[in-house]
Protein backbone atom coordinates (compact mmCIF):
# COMPACT_ATOMS: atom_id res chain seq x y z
CA UNK A 1 0.00 0.00 0.00
CA UNK A 2 1.44 3.28 -0.91
CA UNK A 3 1.35 6.26 2.00
CA UNK A 4 -0.23 8.99 1.83
CA UNK A 5 2.62 11.41 0.41
CA UNK A 6 3.30 8.79 -2.00
CA UNK A 7 -0.48 8.77 -3.34
CA UNK A 8 -0.80 12.31 -3.27
CA UNK A 9 2.60 13.15 -5.39
CA UNK A 10 1.69 10.14 -7.39
CA UNK A 11 -2.25 11.65 -8.27
CA UNK A 12 -0.68 15.45 -8.13
CA UNK A 13 2.32 14.61 -11.29
CA UNK A 14 -0.51 12.14 -13.00
CA UNK A 15 -3.00 14.90 -13.14
CA UNK A 16 0.57 17.98 -13.17
CA UNK A 17 -1.86 19.47 -10.12
CA UNK A 18 -2.28 21.07 -7.34
CA UNK A 19 -6.14 21.45 -6.95
CA UNK A 20 -8.00 19.93 -4.23
CA UNK A 21 -11.59 19.59 -4.69
CA UNK A 22 -13.27 20.37 -0.98
CA UNK A 23 -16.35 18.20 -1.30
CA UNK A 24 -18.66 19.67 0.78
CA UNK A 25 -22.41 19.60 0.59
CA UNK A 26 -24.81 22.37 1.05
CA UNK A 27 -28.58 21.82 -0.10
CA UNK A 28 -28.89 25.25 -0.27
CA UNK A 29 -26.44 26.00 -3.16
CA UNK A 30 -26.69 22.35 -4.92
CA UNK A 31 -28.44 22.19 -8.37
CA UNK A 32 -29.66 18.63 -7.41
CA UNK A 33 -31.34 17.43 -4.41
CA UNK A 34 -29.20 13.79 -4.25
CA UNK A 35 -25.98 14.83 -2.55
CA UNK A 36 -24.09 11.38 -3.44
CA UNK A 37 -25.32 12.05 -7.02
CA UNK A 38 -24.00 15.52 -6.69
CA UNK A 39 -20.36 14.47 -5.17
CA UNK A 40 -20.33 11.58 -7.75
CA UNK A 41 -20.66 13.76 -10.84
CA UNK A 42 -18.37 16.30 -9.31
CA UNK A 43 -16.03 13.54 -9.09
CA UNK A 44 -16.58 11.99 -12.69
CA UNK A 45 -16.04 15.55 -13.98
CA UNK A 46 -13.12 16.50 -12.35
CA UNK A 47 -10.66 13.39 -11.23
CA UNK A 48 -8.37 13.74 -13.94
CA UNK A 49 -7.25 17.19 -12.66
CA UNK A 50 -7.11 16.90 -9.03
CA UNK A 51 -4.42 15.91 -6.89
CA UNK A 52 -6.66 15.07 -3.94
CA UNK A 53 -10.42 15.71 -2.60
CA UNK A 54 -11.80 17.08 1.04
CA UNK A 55 -15.17 16.37 2.52
CA UNK A 56 -15.85 18.53 5.41
CA UNK A 57 -17.60 15.73 8.28
CA UNK A 58 -19.24 19.12 9.12
CA UNK A 59 -21.54 19.10 6.37
CA UNK A 60 -22.20 15.59 6.20
CA UNK A 61 -22.72 15.43 9.93
CA UNK A 62 -25.11 18.52 9.68
CA UNK A 63 -27.71 16.37 7.57
CA UNK A 64 -27.98 13.70 9.92
CA UNK A 65 -27.69 10.16 9.30
CA UNK A 66 -28.79 10.54 5.67
CA UNK A 67 -25.99 13.16 5.26
CA UNK A 68 -23.55 10.34 6.82
CA UNK A 69 -24.75 7.48 4.00
CA UNK A 70 -24.25 10.44 1.36
CA UNK A 71 -20.92 10.60 2.35
CA UNK A 72 -20.58 6.59 2.55
CA UNK A 73 -21.74 6.65 -1.06
CA UNK A 74 -19.28 9.21 -2.50
CA UNK A 75 -16.51 7.36 -0.48
CA UNK A 76 -16.79 4.66 -2.81
CA UNK A 77 -17.24 6.60 -6.15
CA UNK A 78 -13.58 8.46 -5.59
CA UNK A 79 -10.76 6.27 -8.07
CA UNK A 80 -8.70 4.76 -5.57
CA UNK A 81 -5.14 6.54 -7.06
CA UNK A 82 -6.65 9.77 -5.39
CA UNK A 83 -6.07 10.65 -2.16
CA UNK A 84 -8.70 11.63 0.00
CA UNK A 85 -8.74 14.08 2.99
CA UNK A 86 -11.31 13.56 5.73
CA UNK A 87 -11.65 17.38 6.91
CA UNK A 88 -12.50 16.87 10.36
CA UNK A 89 -10.53 18.88 13.00
CA UNK A 90 -10.95 16.16 15.50
CA UNK A 91 -8.83 16.60 18.57
CA UNK A 92 -9.22 14.36 21.90
CA UNK A 93 -7.29 12.32 24.86
CA UNK A 94 -6.58 8.88 24.49
CA UNK A 95 -8.97 6.78 24.24
CA UNK A 96 -11.41 8.57 22.46
CA UNK A 97 -8.23 9.52 20.31
CA UNK A 98 -7.87 5.96 19.46
CA UNK A 99 -11.69 5.63 18.31
CA UNK A 100 -11.50 9.10 16.63
CA UNK A 101 -8.52 7.24 14.50
CA UNK A 102 -10.15 4.14 13.95
CA UNK A 103 -13.77 6.00 12.49
CA UNK A 104 -11.28 8.26 10.39
CA UNK A 105 -8.93 5.46 9.05
CA UNK A 106 -10.86 2.05 9.18
CA UNK A 107 -14.24 2.86 9.88
CA UNK A 108 -14.73 6.02 7.13
CA UNK A 109 -11.30 5.28 5.19
CA UNK A 110 -9.63 8.15 4.52
CA UNK A 111 -5.98 8.66 3.62
CA UNK A 112 -5.46 11.79 5.57
CA UNK A 113 -6.95 13.48 8.48
CA UNK A 114 -7.23 16.86 9.47
CA UNK A 115 -6.40 17.76 13.76
CA UNK A 116 -6.48 20.24 16.17
CA UNK A 117 -3.32 20.22 17.87
CA UNK A 118 -4.55 22.30 20.69
CA UNK A 119 -4.44 18.85 23.23
CA UNK A 120 -0.62 17.94 22.10
CA UNK A 121 1.46 14.64 20.95
CA UNK A 122 -0.26 12.44 22.85
CA UNK A 123 -3.85 13.30 21.68
CA UNK A 124 -2.56 13.08 18.23
CA UNK A 125 -0.58 9.52 18.65
CA UNK A 126 -3.33 7.43 18.00
CA UNK A 127 -3.47 9.01 14.15
CA UNK A 128 0.24 9.14 13.76
CA UNK A 129 0.52 5.05 14.66
CA UNK A 130 -1.24 5.42 10.82
CA UNK A 131 2.29 5.38 9.17
CA UNK A 132 0.95 5.03 5.68
CA UNK A 133 -1.79 7.89 6.71
CA UNK A 134 -1.64 11.68 6.39
CA UNK A 135 -2.10 13.90 9.89
CA UNK A 136 -3.01 17.38 8.33
CA UNK A 137 -2.06 19.42 11.92
CA UNK A 138 -4.39 22.97 11.76
CA UNK A 139 -1.83 25.29 12.37
CA UNK A 140 -2.47 28.77 10.58
CA UNK A 141 -6.69 28.37 9.53
CA UNK A 142 -8.19 30.43 7.23
CA UNK A 143 -10.50 32.69 8.84
CA UNK A 144 -10.08 36.09 10.75
CA UNK A 145 -10.64 34.42 14.26
CA UNK A 146 -7.38 32.76 13.35
CA UNK A 147 -5.62 35.85 14.57
CA UNK A 148 -7.26 35.05 18.66
CA UNK A 149 -4.96 32.67 19.23
CA UNK A 150 -2.58 31.69 16.94
CA UNK A 151 -0.75 35.36 16.72
CA UNK A 152 -0.32 35.01 20.46
CA UNK A 153 3.58 35.51 20.86
CA UNK A 154 4.52 32.18 22.93
CA UNK A 155 7.51 31.73 24.96
CA UNK A 156 8.45 27.74 25.88
CA UNK A 157 9.08 27.25 29.33
CA UNK A 158 12.12 25.45 28.22
CA UNK A 159 14.55 27.32 26.32
CA UNK A 160 12.29 30.98 26.13
CA UNK A 161 12.87 31.55 22.55
CA UNK A 162 9.64 33.46 21.47
CA UNK A 163 7.18 33.29 18.19
CA UNK A 164 3.81 33.42 17.28
CA UNK A 165 2.02 30.13 18.26
CA UNK A 166 1.31 29.06 15.07
CA UNK A 167 5.06 28.96 14.41
CA UNK A 168 5.56 26.61 17.47
CA UNK A 169 2.78 24.38 16.06
CA UNK A 170 4.80 24.24 12.77
CA UNK A 171 8.10 22.92 14.76
CA UNK A 172 5.81 20.90 17.43
CA UNK A 173 4.34 19.20 14.13
CA UNK A 174 8.15 18.91 12.39
CA UNK A 175 9.19 16.69 15.80
CA UNK A 176 6.15 14.82 16.07
CA UNK A 177 7.07 13.57 12.18
CA UNK A 178 8.85 10.23 13.11
CA UNK A 179 6.64 8.28 10.70
CA UNK A 180 6.94 10.90 7.82
CA UNK A 181 3.64 10.95 7.85
CA UNK A 182 2.59 14.52 9.19
CA UNK A 183 1.22 17.54 7.36
CA UNK A 184 0.19 21.07 8.10
CA UNK A 185 -3.29 23.08 7.37
CA UNK A 186 -2.30 27.37 6.50
CA UNK A 187 -4.70 29.24 4.69
CA UNK A 188 -4.16 31.59 1.79
CA UNK A 189 -5.65 34.26 3.61
CA UNK A 190 -2.25 34.66 5.30
CA UNK A 191 0.67 34.33 2.29
CA UNK A 192 3.22 35.71 4.99
CA UNK A 193 2.27 33.10 7.74
CA UNK A 194 2.44 30.04 4.91
CA UNK A 195 6.17 31.51 3.70
CA UNK A 196 7.41 31.27 7.31
CA UNK A 197 5.41 27.85 7.82
CA UNK A 198 6.67 26.38 4.34
CA UNK A 199 10.43 27.73 5.78
CA UNK A 200 10.14 26.10 8.98
CA UNK A 201 8.86 22.83 7.09
CA UNK A 202 10.54 22.61 4.42
CA UNK A 203 9.33 18.72 3.42
CA UNK A 204 5.62 18.67 4.83
CA UNK A 205 2.60 18.64 2.79
CA UNK A 206 0.77 21.56 3.48
CA UNK A 207 -3.19 21.99 3.10
CA UNK A 208 -3.91 25.64 1.77
CA UNK A 209 -7.94 26.59 1.90
CA UNK A 210 -8.78 30.01 1.58
CA UNK A 211 -8.51 30.54 -1.74
CA UNK A 212 -12.27 30.99 -3.40
CA UNK A 213 -14.78 32.39 -1.67
CA UNK A 214 -12.49 33.39 1.20
CA UNK A 215 -10.47 35.80 -1.23
CA UNK A 216 -6.99 34.24 -0.74
CA UNK A 217 -4.68 34.66 -3.76
CA UNK A 218 -4.32 31.60 -5.82
CA UNK A 219 -1.16 32.94 -7.27
CA UNK A 220 0.21 33.24 -3.14
CA UNK A 221 -0.71 30.25 -2.26
CA UNK A 222 1.27 28.22 -4.99
CA UNK A 223 4.43 30.45 -4.40
CA UNK A 224 4.77 30.52 -0.72
CA UNK A 225 3.11 27.10 -0.26
CA UNK A 226 5.32 24.22 -2.77
CA UNK A 227 8.18 22.71 -1.61
CA UNK A 228 11.60 23.13 -3.21
CA UNK A 229 10.15 20.72 -6.26
CA UNK A 230 7.44 22.63 -6.86
CA UNK A 231 5.14 20.07 -4.77
CA UNK A 232 3.39 19.51 -1.86
CA UNK A 233 1.05 22.18 -2.05
CA UNK A 234 -2.33 20.58 -1.46
CA UNK A 235 -4.47 23.61 -2.73
CA UNK A 236 -7.94 23.56 -1.69
CA UNK A 237 -11.17 24.90 -3.44
CA UNK A 238 -14.64 24.13 -3.12
CA UNK A 239 -17.63 26.11 -3.12
CA UNK A 240 -15.95 27.97 -6.79
CA UNK A 241 -15.82 24.93 -8.07
CA UNK A 242 -18.66 22.49 -7.08
CA UNK A 243 -21.31 25.15 -7.40
CA UNK A 244 -19.58 26.77 -10.33
CA UNK A 245 -23.54 26.60 -11.91
CA UNK A 246 -26.98 25.73 -10.24
CA UNK A 247 -28.21 24.01 -13.69
CA UNK A 248 -28.91 20.88 -12.51
CA UNK A 249 -28.14 19.53 -16.55
CA UNK A 250 -24.52 21.11 -16.80
CA UNK A 251 -23.44 21.89 -13.27
CA UNK A 252 -20.69 19.20 -13.51
CA UNK A 253 -19.58 20.79 -16.65
CA UNK A 254 -19.13 23.86 -15.17
CA UNK A 255 -17.37 22.11 -12.39
CA UNK A 256 -14.78 21.22 -14.55
CA UNK A 257 -14.62 24.14 -16.43
CA UNK A 258 -13.56 26.19 -13.43
CA UNK A 259 -11.16 23.20 -11.71
CA UNK A 260 -9.58 23.11 -15.12
CA UNK A 261 -9.01 27.23 -14.88
CA UNK A 262 -7.54 27.01 -10.89
CA UNK A 263 -5.46 24.01 -12.34
CA UNK A 264 -3.93 25.91 -14.97
CA UNK A 265 -3.42 29.50 -13.00
CA UNK A 266 -1.42 27.12 -10.29
CA UNK A 267 0.39 25.50 -12.99
CA UNK A 268 1.61 29.31 -14.82
CA UNK A 269 2.85 30.04 -11.16
CA UNK A 270 4.83 26.65 -11.07
CA UNK A 271 6.10 27.53 -14.31
CA UNK A 272 7.56 30.73 -13.56
CA UNK A 273 8.75 29.71 -10.16
CA UNK A 274 10.97 27.18 -12.17
CA UNK A 275 12.02 30.23 -14.46
CA UNK A 276 12.80 32.39 -11.98
CA UNK B 1 -37.35 26.15 27.23
CA UNK B 2 -34.97 26.73 29.65
CA UNK B 3 -31.40 27.56 29.20
CA UNK B 4 -28.25 25.04 29.77
CA UNK B 5 -27.24 26.37 32.60
CA UNK B 6 -30.77 26.56 34.34
CA UNK B 7 -30.99 23.62 33.70
CA UNK B 8 -27.66 21.90 34.64
CA UNK B 9 -28.47 24.22 38.05
CA UNK B 10 -32.10 22.28 38.30
CA UNK B 11 -30.65 18.80 37.56
CA UNK B 12 -27.88 19.48 40.03
CA UNK B 13 -29.88 20.72 42.52
CA UNK B 14 -33.03 18.08 42.06
CA UNK B 15 -30.26 15.57 42.21
CA UNK B 16 -28.08 16.67 45.12
CA UNK B 17 -25.16 16.28 42.41
CA UNK B 18 -22.03 17.39 40.62
CA UNK B 19 -21.47 14.04 38.91
CA UNK B 20 -21.57 14.16 35.20
CA UNK B 21 -21.66 9.96 34.26
CA UNK B 22 -20.05 9.84 30.70
CA UNK B 23 -21.43 6.95 28.01
CA UNK B 24 -18.62 5.95 26.34
CA UNK B 25 -19.71 2.69 24.92
CA UNK B 26 -16.36 -0.25 24.24
CA UNK B 27 -17.00 -3.22 23.10
CA UNK B 28 -14.45 -4.32 24.78
CA UNK B 29 -15.33 -3.45 28.37
CA UNK B 30 -19.70 -3.60 27.54
CA UNK B 31 -20.91 -6.65 29.48
CA UNK B 32 -23.49 -6.63 26.89
CA UNK B 33 -23.68 -6.49 23.03
CA UNK B 34 -26.24 -4.24 22.24
CA UNK B 35 -24.65 -0.16 22.59
CA UNK B 36 -28.47 1.41 23.54
CA UNK B 37 -29.58 -1.25 25.44
CA UNK B 38 -26.49 -0.85 27.57
CA UNK B 39 -26.62 3.11 28.03
CA UNK B 40 -30.06 2.99 28.75
CA UNK B 41 -29.62 0.24 31.59
CA UNK B 42 -26.98 2.88 32.68
CA UNK B 43 -29.33 6.12 32.17
CA UNK B 44 -31.86 4.11 33.98
CA UNK B 45 -29.85 3.23 37.44
CA UNK B 46 -27.95 6.66 37.49
CA UNK B 47 -30.47 9.10 35.95
CA UNK B 48 -31.98 10.34 40.12
CA UNK B 49 -28.20 10.56 40.88
CA UNK B 50 -26.29 12.83 38.04
CA UNK B 51 -26.62 16.57 37.59
CA UNK B 52 -25.67 15.60 33.15
CA UNK B 53 -25.05 12.90 31.01
CA UNK B 54 -21.89 12.87 28.12
CA UNK B 55 -21.65 10.90 25.96
CA UNK B 56 -18.01 10.95 23.71
CA UNK B 57 -18.71 11.17 19.79
CA UNK B 58 -15.61 9.24 19.07
CA UNK B 59 -16.81 6.02 20.87
CA UNK B 60 -20.11 6.39 18.69
CA UNK B 61 -17.98 7.22 15.54
CA UNK B 62 -15.68 5.00 15.65
CA UNK B 63 -18.09 2.14 15.49
CA UNK B 64 -19.56 3.29 12.16
CA UNK B 65 -23.20 4.30 11.37
CA UNK B 66 -24.55 1.47 13.80
CA UNK B 67 -22.63 3.42 16.55
CA UNK B 68 -24.09 6.64 15.49
CA UNK B 69 -27.99 4.54 15.67
CA UNK B 70 -26.98 3.51 19.00
CA UNK B 71 -26.39 7.02 19.92
CA UNK B 72 -29.93 8.52 18.28
CA UNK B 73 -31.46 5.96 20.23
CA UNK B 74 -29.55 6.79 23.71
CA UNK B 75 -30.55 10.52 23.36
CA UNK B 76 -34.23 9.38 23.33
CA UNK B 77 -34.42 7.58 26.72
CA UNK B 78 -32.17 10.15 28.89
CA UNK B 79 -34.61 12.13 30.91
CA UNK B 80 -35.56 15.59 29.67
CA UNK B 81 -34.66 17.25 32.64
CA UNK B 82 -31.37 15.87 32.59
CA UNK B 83 -28.81 18.07 30.44
CA UNK B 84 -27.06 16.04 27.92
CA UNK B 85 -23.59 17.28 27.09
CA UNK B 86 -22.16 16.14 23.47
CA UNK B 87 -18.45 16.05 23.80
CA UNK B 88 -17.40 16.23 20.49
CA UNK B 89 -14.68 18.87 20.98
CA UNK B 90 -15.50 20.51 17.26
CA UNK B 91 -13.71 23.72 15.52
CA UNK B 92 -13.91 24.99 12.33
CA UNK B 93 -14.74 28.08 10.47
CA UNK B 94 -18.02 29.03 9.00
CA UNK B 95 -19.76 27.91 6.93
CA UNK B 96 -18.09 24.57 8.28
CA UNK B 97 -18.92 25.35 11.95
CA UNK B 98 -22.51 26.33 11.31
CA UNK B 99 -23.22 23.24 10.25
CA UNK B 100 -21.68 21.35 12.70
CA UNK B 101 -23.83 23.77 15.50
CA UNK B 102 -26.83 21.97 13.47
CA UNK B 103 -25.36 18.80 13.89
CA UNK B 104 -24.89 18.89 17.50
CA UNK B 105 -27.54 21.50 18.66
CA UNK B 106 -30.50 20.56 16.04
CA UNK B 107 -30.31 17.04 14.83
CA UNK B 108 -28.93 15.27 17.80
CA UNK B 109 -30.19 17.84 20.40
CA UNK B 110 -27.19 18.29 23.12
CA UNK B 111 -27.82 20.79 25.78
CA UNK B 112 -24.20 21.84 25.62
CA UNK B 113 -21.29 20.80 23.35
CA UNK B 114 -17.65 20.81 23.71
CA UNK B 115 -15.30 22.99 21.52
CA UNK B 116 -11.93 23.64 20.41
CA UNK B 117 -10.58 27.38 21.00
CA UNK B 118 -8.33 27.23 18.51
CA UNK B 119 -9.40 28.86 15.70
CA UNK B 120 -10.63 31.79 17.67
CA UNK B 121 -14.04 33.71 18.27
CA UNK B 122 -15.37 33.45 14.79
CA UNK B 123 -15.70 29.71 14.26
CA UNK B 124 -17.12 29.92 17.95
CA UNK B 125 -20.00 32.38 17.03
CA UNK B 126 -21.69 29.99 15.27
CA UNK B 127 -22.83 27.70 18.22
CA UNK B 128 -22.41 30.64 20.67
CA UNK B 129 -25.60 32.39 18.85
CA UNK B 130 -27.61 29.25 20.20
CA UNK B 131 -27.73 31.33 23.57
CA UNK B 132 -30.07 28.34 25.53
CA UNK B 133 -27.42 26.01 24.65
CA UNK B 134 -24.31 25.82 26.50
CA UNK B 135 -20.89 26.08 24.82
CA UNK B 136 -17.84 24.54 27.09
CA UNK B 137 -14.46 25.66 25.74
CA UNK B 138 -11.35 23.57 26.27
CA UNK B 139 -8.72 25.20 28.03
CA UNK B 140 -7.08 23.25 29.84
CA UNK B 141 -7.10 19.58 29.30
CA UNK B 142 -6.64 16.40 31.54
CA UNK B 143 -3.67 14.95 29.20
CA UNK B 144 -0.59 14.49 29.66
CA UNK B 145 -0.08 16.47 26.42
CA UNK B 146 -2.06 19.42 27.55
CA UNK B 147 1.03 20.78 28.76
CA UNK B 148 2.70 21.02 24.95
CA UNK B 149 0.61 23.94 24.03
CA UNK B 150 -1.09 25.06 26.88
CA UNK B 151 1.57 25.36 29.36
CA UNK B 152 3.32 27.85 26.63
CA UNK B 153 3.55 31.31 28.14
CA UNK B 154 1.72 33.46 25.53
CA UNK B 155 2.12 37.65 25.55
CA UNK B 156 -0.74 39.13 23.85
CA UNK B 157 0.50 41.53 20.39
CA UNK B 158 -2.28 44.36 22.25
CA UNK B 159 -1.48 44.51 26.15
CA UNK B 160 1.87 42.51 26.21
CA UNK B 161 0.65 40.69 29.64
CA UNK B 162 1.87 37.01 29.81
CA UNK B 163 0.24 34.06 31.04
CA UNK B 164 0.02 30.74 30.05
CA UNK B 165 -1.82 29.84 26.81
CA UNK B 166 -4.70 27.94 28.82
CA UNK B 167 -5.39 31.35 31.11
CA UNK B 168 -5.35 33.35 27.78
CA UNK B 169 -8.14 30.97 26.62
CA UNK B 170 -9.84 31.01 29.85
CA UNK B 171 -10.21 34.89 29.49
CA UNK B 172 -10.90 34.75 26.39
CA UNK B 173 -14.11 32.24 26.70
CA UNK B 174 -15.23 34.82 29.38
CA UNK B 175 -14.83 37.97 26.88
CA UNK B 176 -16.97 35.30 24.42
CA UNK B 177 -19.64 35.09 27.18
CA UNK B 178 -22.42 37.64 25.88
CA UNK B 179 -25.47 35.25 26.26
CA UNK B 180 -24.07 33.33 29.22
CA UNK B 181 -23.94 30.53 27.96
CA UNK B 182 -20.26 29.64 28.05
CA UNK B 183 -18.37 27.49 30.19
CA UNK B 184 -14.64 25.79 30.14
CA UNK B 185 -13.28 22.34 30.29
CA UNK B 186 -10.52 21.52 32.80
CA UNK B 187 -8.89 18.24 33.58
CA UNK B 188 -9.19 16.87 37.04
CA UNK B 189 -5.52 15.85 36.66
CA UNK B 190 -4.01 19.87 36.99
CA UNK B 191 -6.07 20.70 39.93
CA UNK B 192 -3.78 23.74 40.39
CA UNK B 193 -4.63 24.55 37.41
CA UNK B 194 -8.14 24.25 37.68
CA UNK B 195 -8.38 26.37 40.96
CA UNK B 196 -6.72 29.59 38.61
CA UNK B 197 -9.61 29.10 35.91
CA UNK B 198 -12.07 29.05 38.67
CA UNK B 199 -10.53 32.15 39.97
CA UNK B 200 -10.65 33.85 36.48
CA UNK B 201 -14.24 32.69 35.63
CA UNK B 202 -16.47 32.62 39.14
CA UNK B 203 -19.53 32.16 37.31
CA UNK B 204 -19.14 30.19 34.38
CA UNK B 205 -19.62 26.01 34.50
CA UNK B 206 -16.89 23.96 34.51
CA UNK B 207 -16.68 20.46 33.10
CA UNK B 208 -13.77 18.63 35.03
CA UNK B 209 -13.23 15.63 33.24
CA UNK B 210 -10.34 13.11 34.64
CA UNK B 211 -11.46 11.93 38.16
CA UNK B 212 -11.59 7.74 37.91
CA UNK B 213 -8.93 6.26 35.26
CA UNK B 214 -7.23 9.55 34.78
CA UNK B 215 -6.08 9.56 38.11
CA UNK B 216 -7.28 13.29 39.45
CA UNK B 217 -8.22 13.74 42.31
CA UNK B 218 -12.21 13.89 43.32
CA UNK B 219 -12.15 16.75 46.14
CA UNK B 220 -9.46 18.54 44.84
CA UNK B 221 -12.06 18.87 41.69
CA UNK B 222 -14.89 19.56 43.88
CA UNK B 223 -12.74 22.28 45.91
CA UNK B 224 -11.00 23.98 43.13
CA UNK B 225 -13.95 23.74 41.18
CA UNK B 226 -16.96 24.65 42.76
CA UNK B 227 -17.99 28.36 42.44
CA UNK B 228 -18.82 30.51 45.59
CA UNK B 229 -21.98 28.66 46.06
CA UNK B 230 -20.68 25.07 45.54
CA UNK B 231 -22.23 24.69 42.17
CA UNK B 232 -21.57 24.51 38.57
CA UNK B 233 -18.58 21.94 38.65
CA UNK B 234 -19.50 19.05 36.21
CA UNK B 235 -17.51 16.36 36.97
CA UNK B 236 -17.10 13.84 34.63
CA UNK B 237 -16.51 10.12 35.88
CA UNK B 238 -16.93 7.23 32.73
CA UNK B 239 -15.29 3.74 32.72
CA UNK B 240 -15.17 4.15 36.63
CA UNK B 241 -19.05 4.10 37.18
CA UNK B 242 -20.21 2.33 33.52
CA UNK B 243 -17.61 -0.47 33.62
CA UNK B 244 -17.77 -1.30 37.53
CA UNK B 245 -19.18 -4.57 36.70
CA UNK B 246 -18.89 -7.03 33.55
CA UNK B 247 -21.32 -9.04 34.96
CA UNK B 248 -24.46 -9.03 31.92
CA UNK B 249 -26.76 -9.05 35.16
CA UNK B 250 -25.46 -6.84 37.37
CA UNK B 251 -23.63 -4.12 35.51
CA UNK B 252 -26.49 -1.65 36.02
CA UNK B 253 -26.47 -2.23 39.91
CA UNK B 254 -22.85 -1.92 39.91
CA UNK B 255 -22.93 1.33 37.89
CA UNK B 256 -25.65 3.34 40.65
CA UNK B 257 -23.50 2.29 43.45
CA UNK B 258 -20.07 3.48 42.17
CA UNK B 259 -22.06 6.51 41.00
CA UNK B 260 -23.59 7.22 44.61
CA UNK B 261 -20.46 6.84 45.59
CA UNK B 262 -18.85 9.21 43.67
CA UNK B 263 -21.63 11.69 44.37
CA UNK B 264 -22.08 11.14 48.20
CA UNK B 265 -17.77 12.03 48.56
CA UNK B 266 -18.22 15.52 46.47
CA UNK B 267 -20.74 16.19 48.61
CA UNK B 268 -18.65 15.66 51.80
CA UNK B 269 -16.51 17.87 50.22
CA UNK B 270 -19.02 20.52 49.44
CA UNK B 271 -19.60 20.28 53.17
CA UNK B 272 -16.50 20.17 54.24
CA UNK B 273 -16.16 24.08 52.39
CA UNK B 274 -19.10 25.24 53.66
CA UNK B 275 -18.14 24.71 56.89
CA UNK B 276 -14.49 25.77 56.57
Amino acid sequence: MPTFVEKLLDASERNNSLLCVGLDPDPAQMPIKDIAAFNRAIVEATADIVCAYKPNLGFYEGLGMEGLEALRKTLETIPKSIPVIGDAKRGDISPTADAYAKAMFDVWGFDAVTVSPYLGRDSLEPFLRYADRGVLVLCRTSNPGARDLQDLLVTSPYDRVTMPLYEAVAMKAAAWNLHRNVGLVVGATYPDELKRVRELCPTMPILIPGVGAQGGSLEQAVRNGVDAQGRLAIINASRGVIYASRDPRSFAGAAREQALKLRDRMNLERQQLRVG
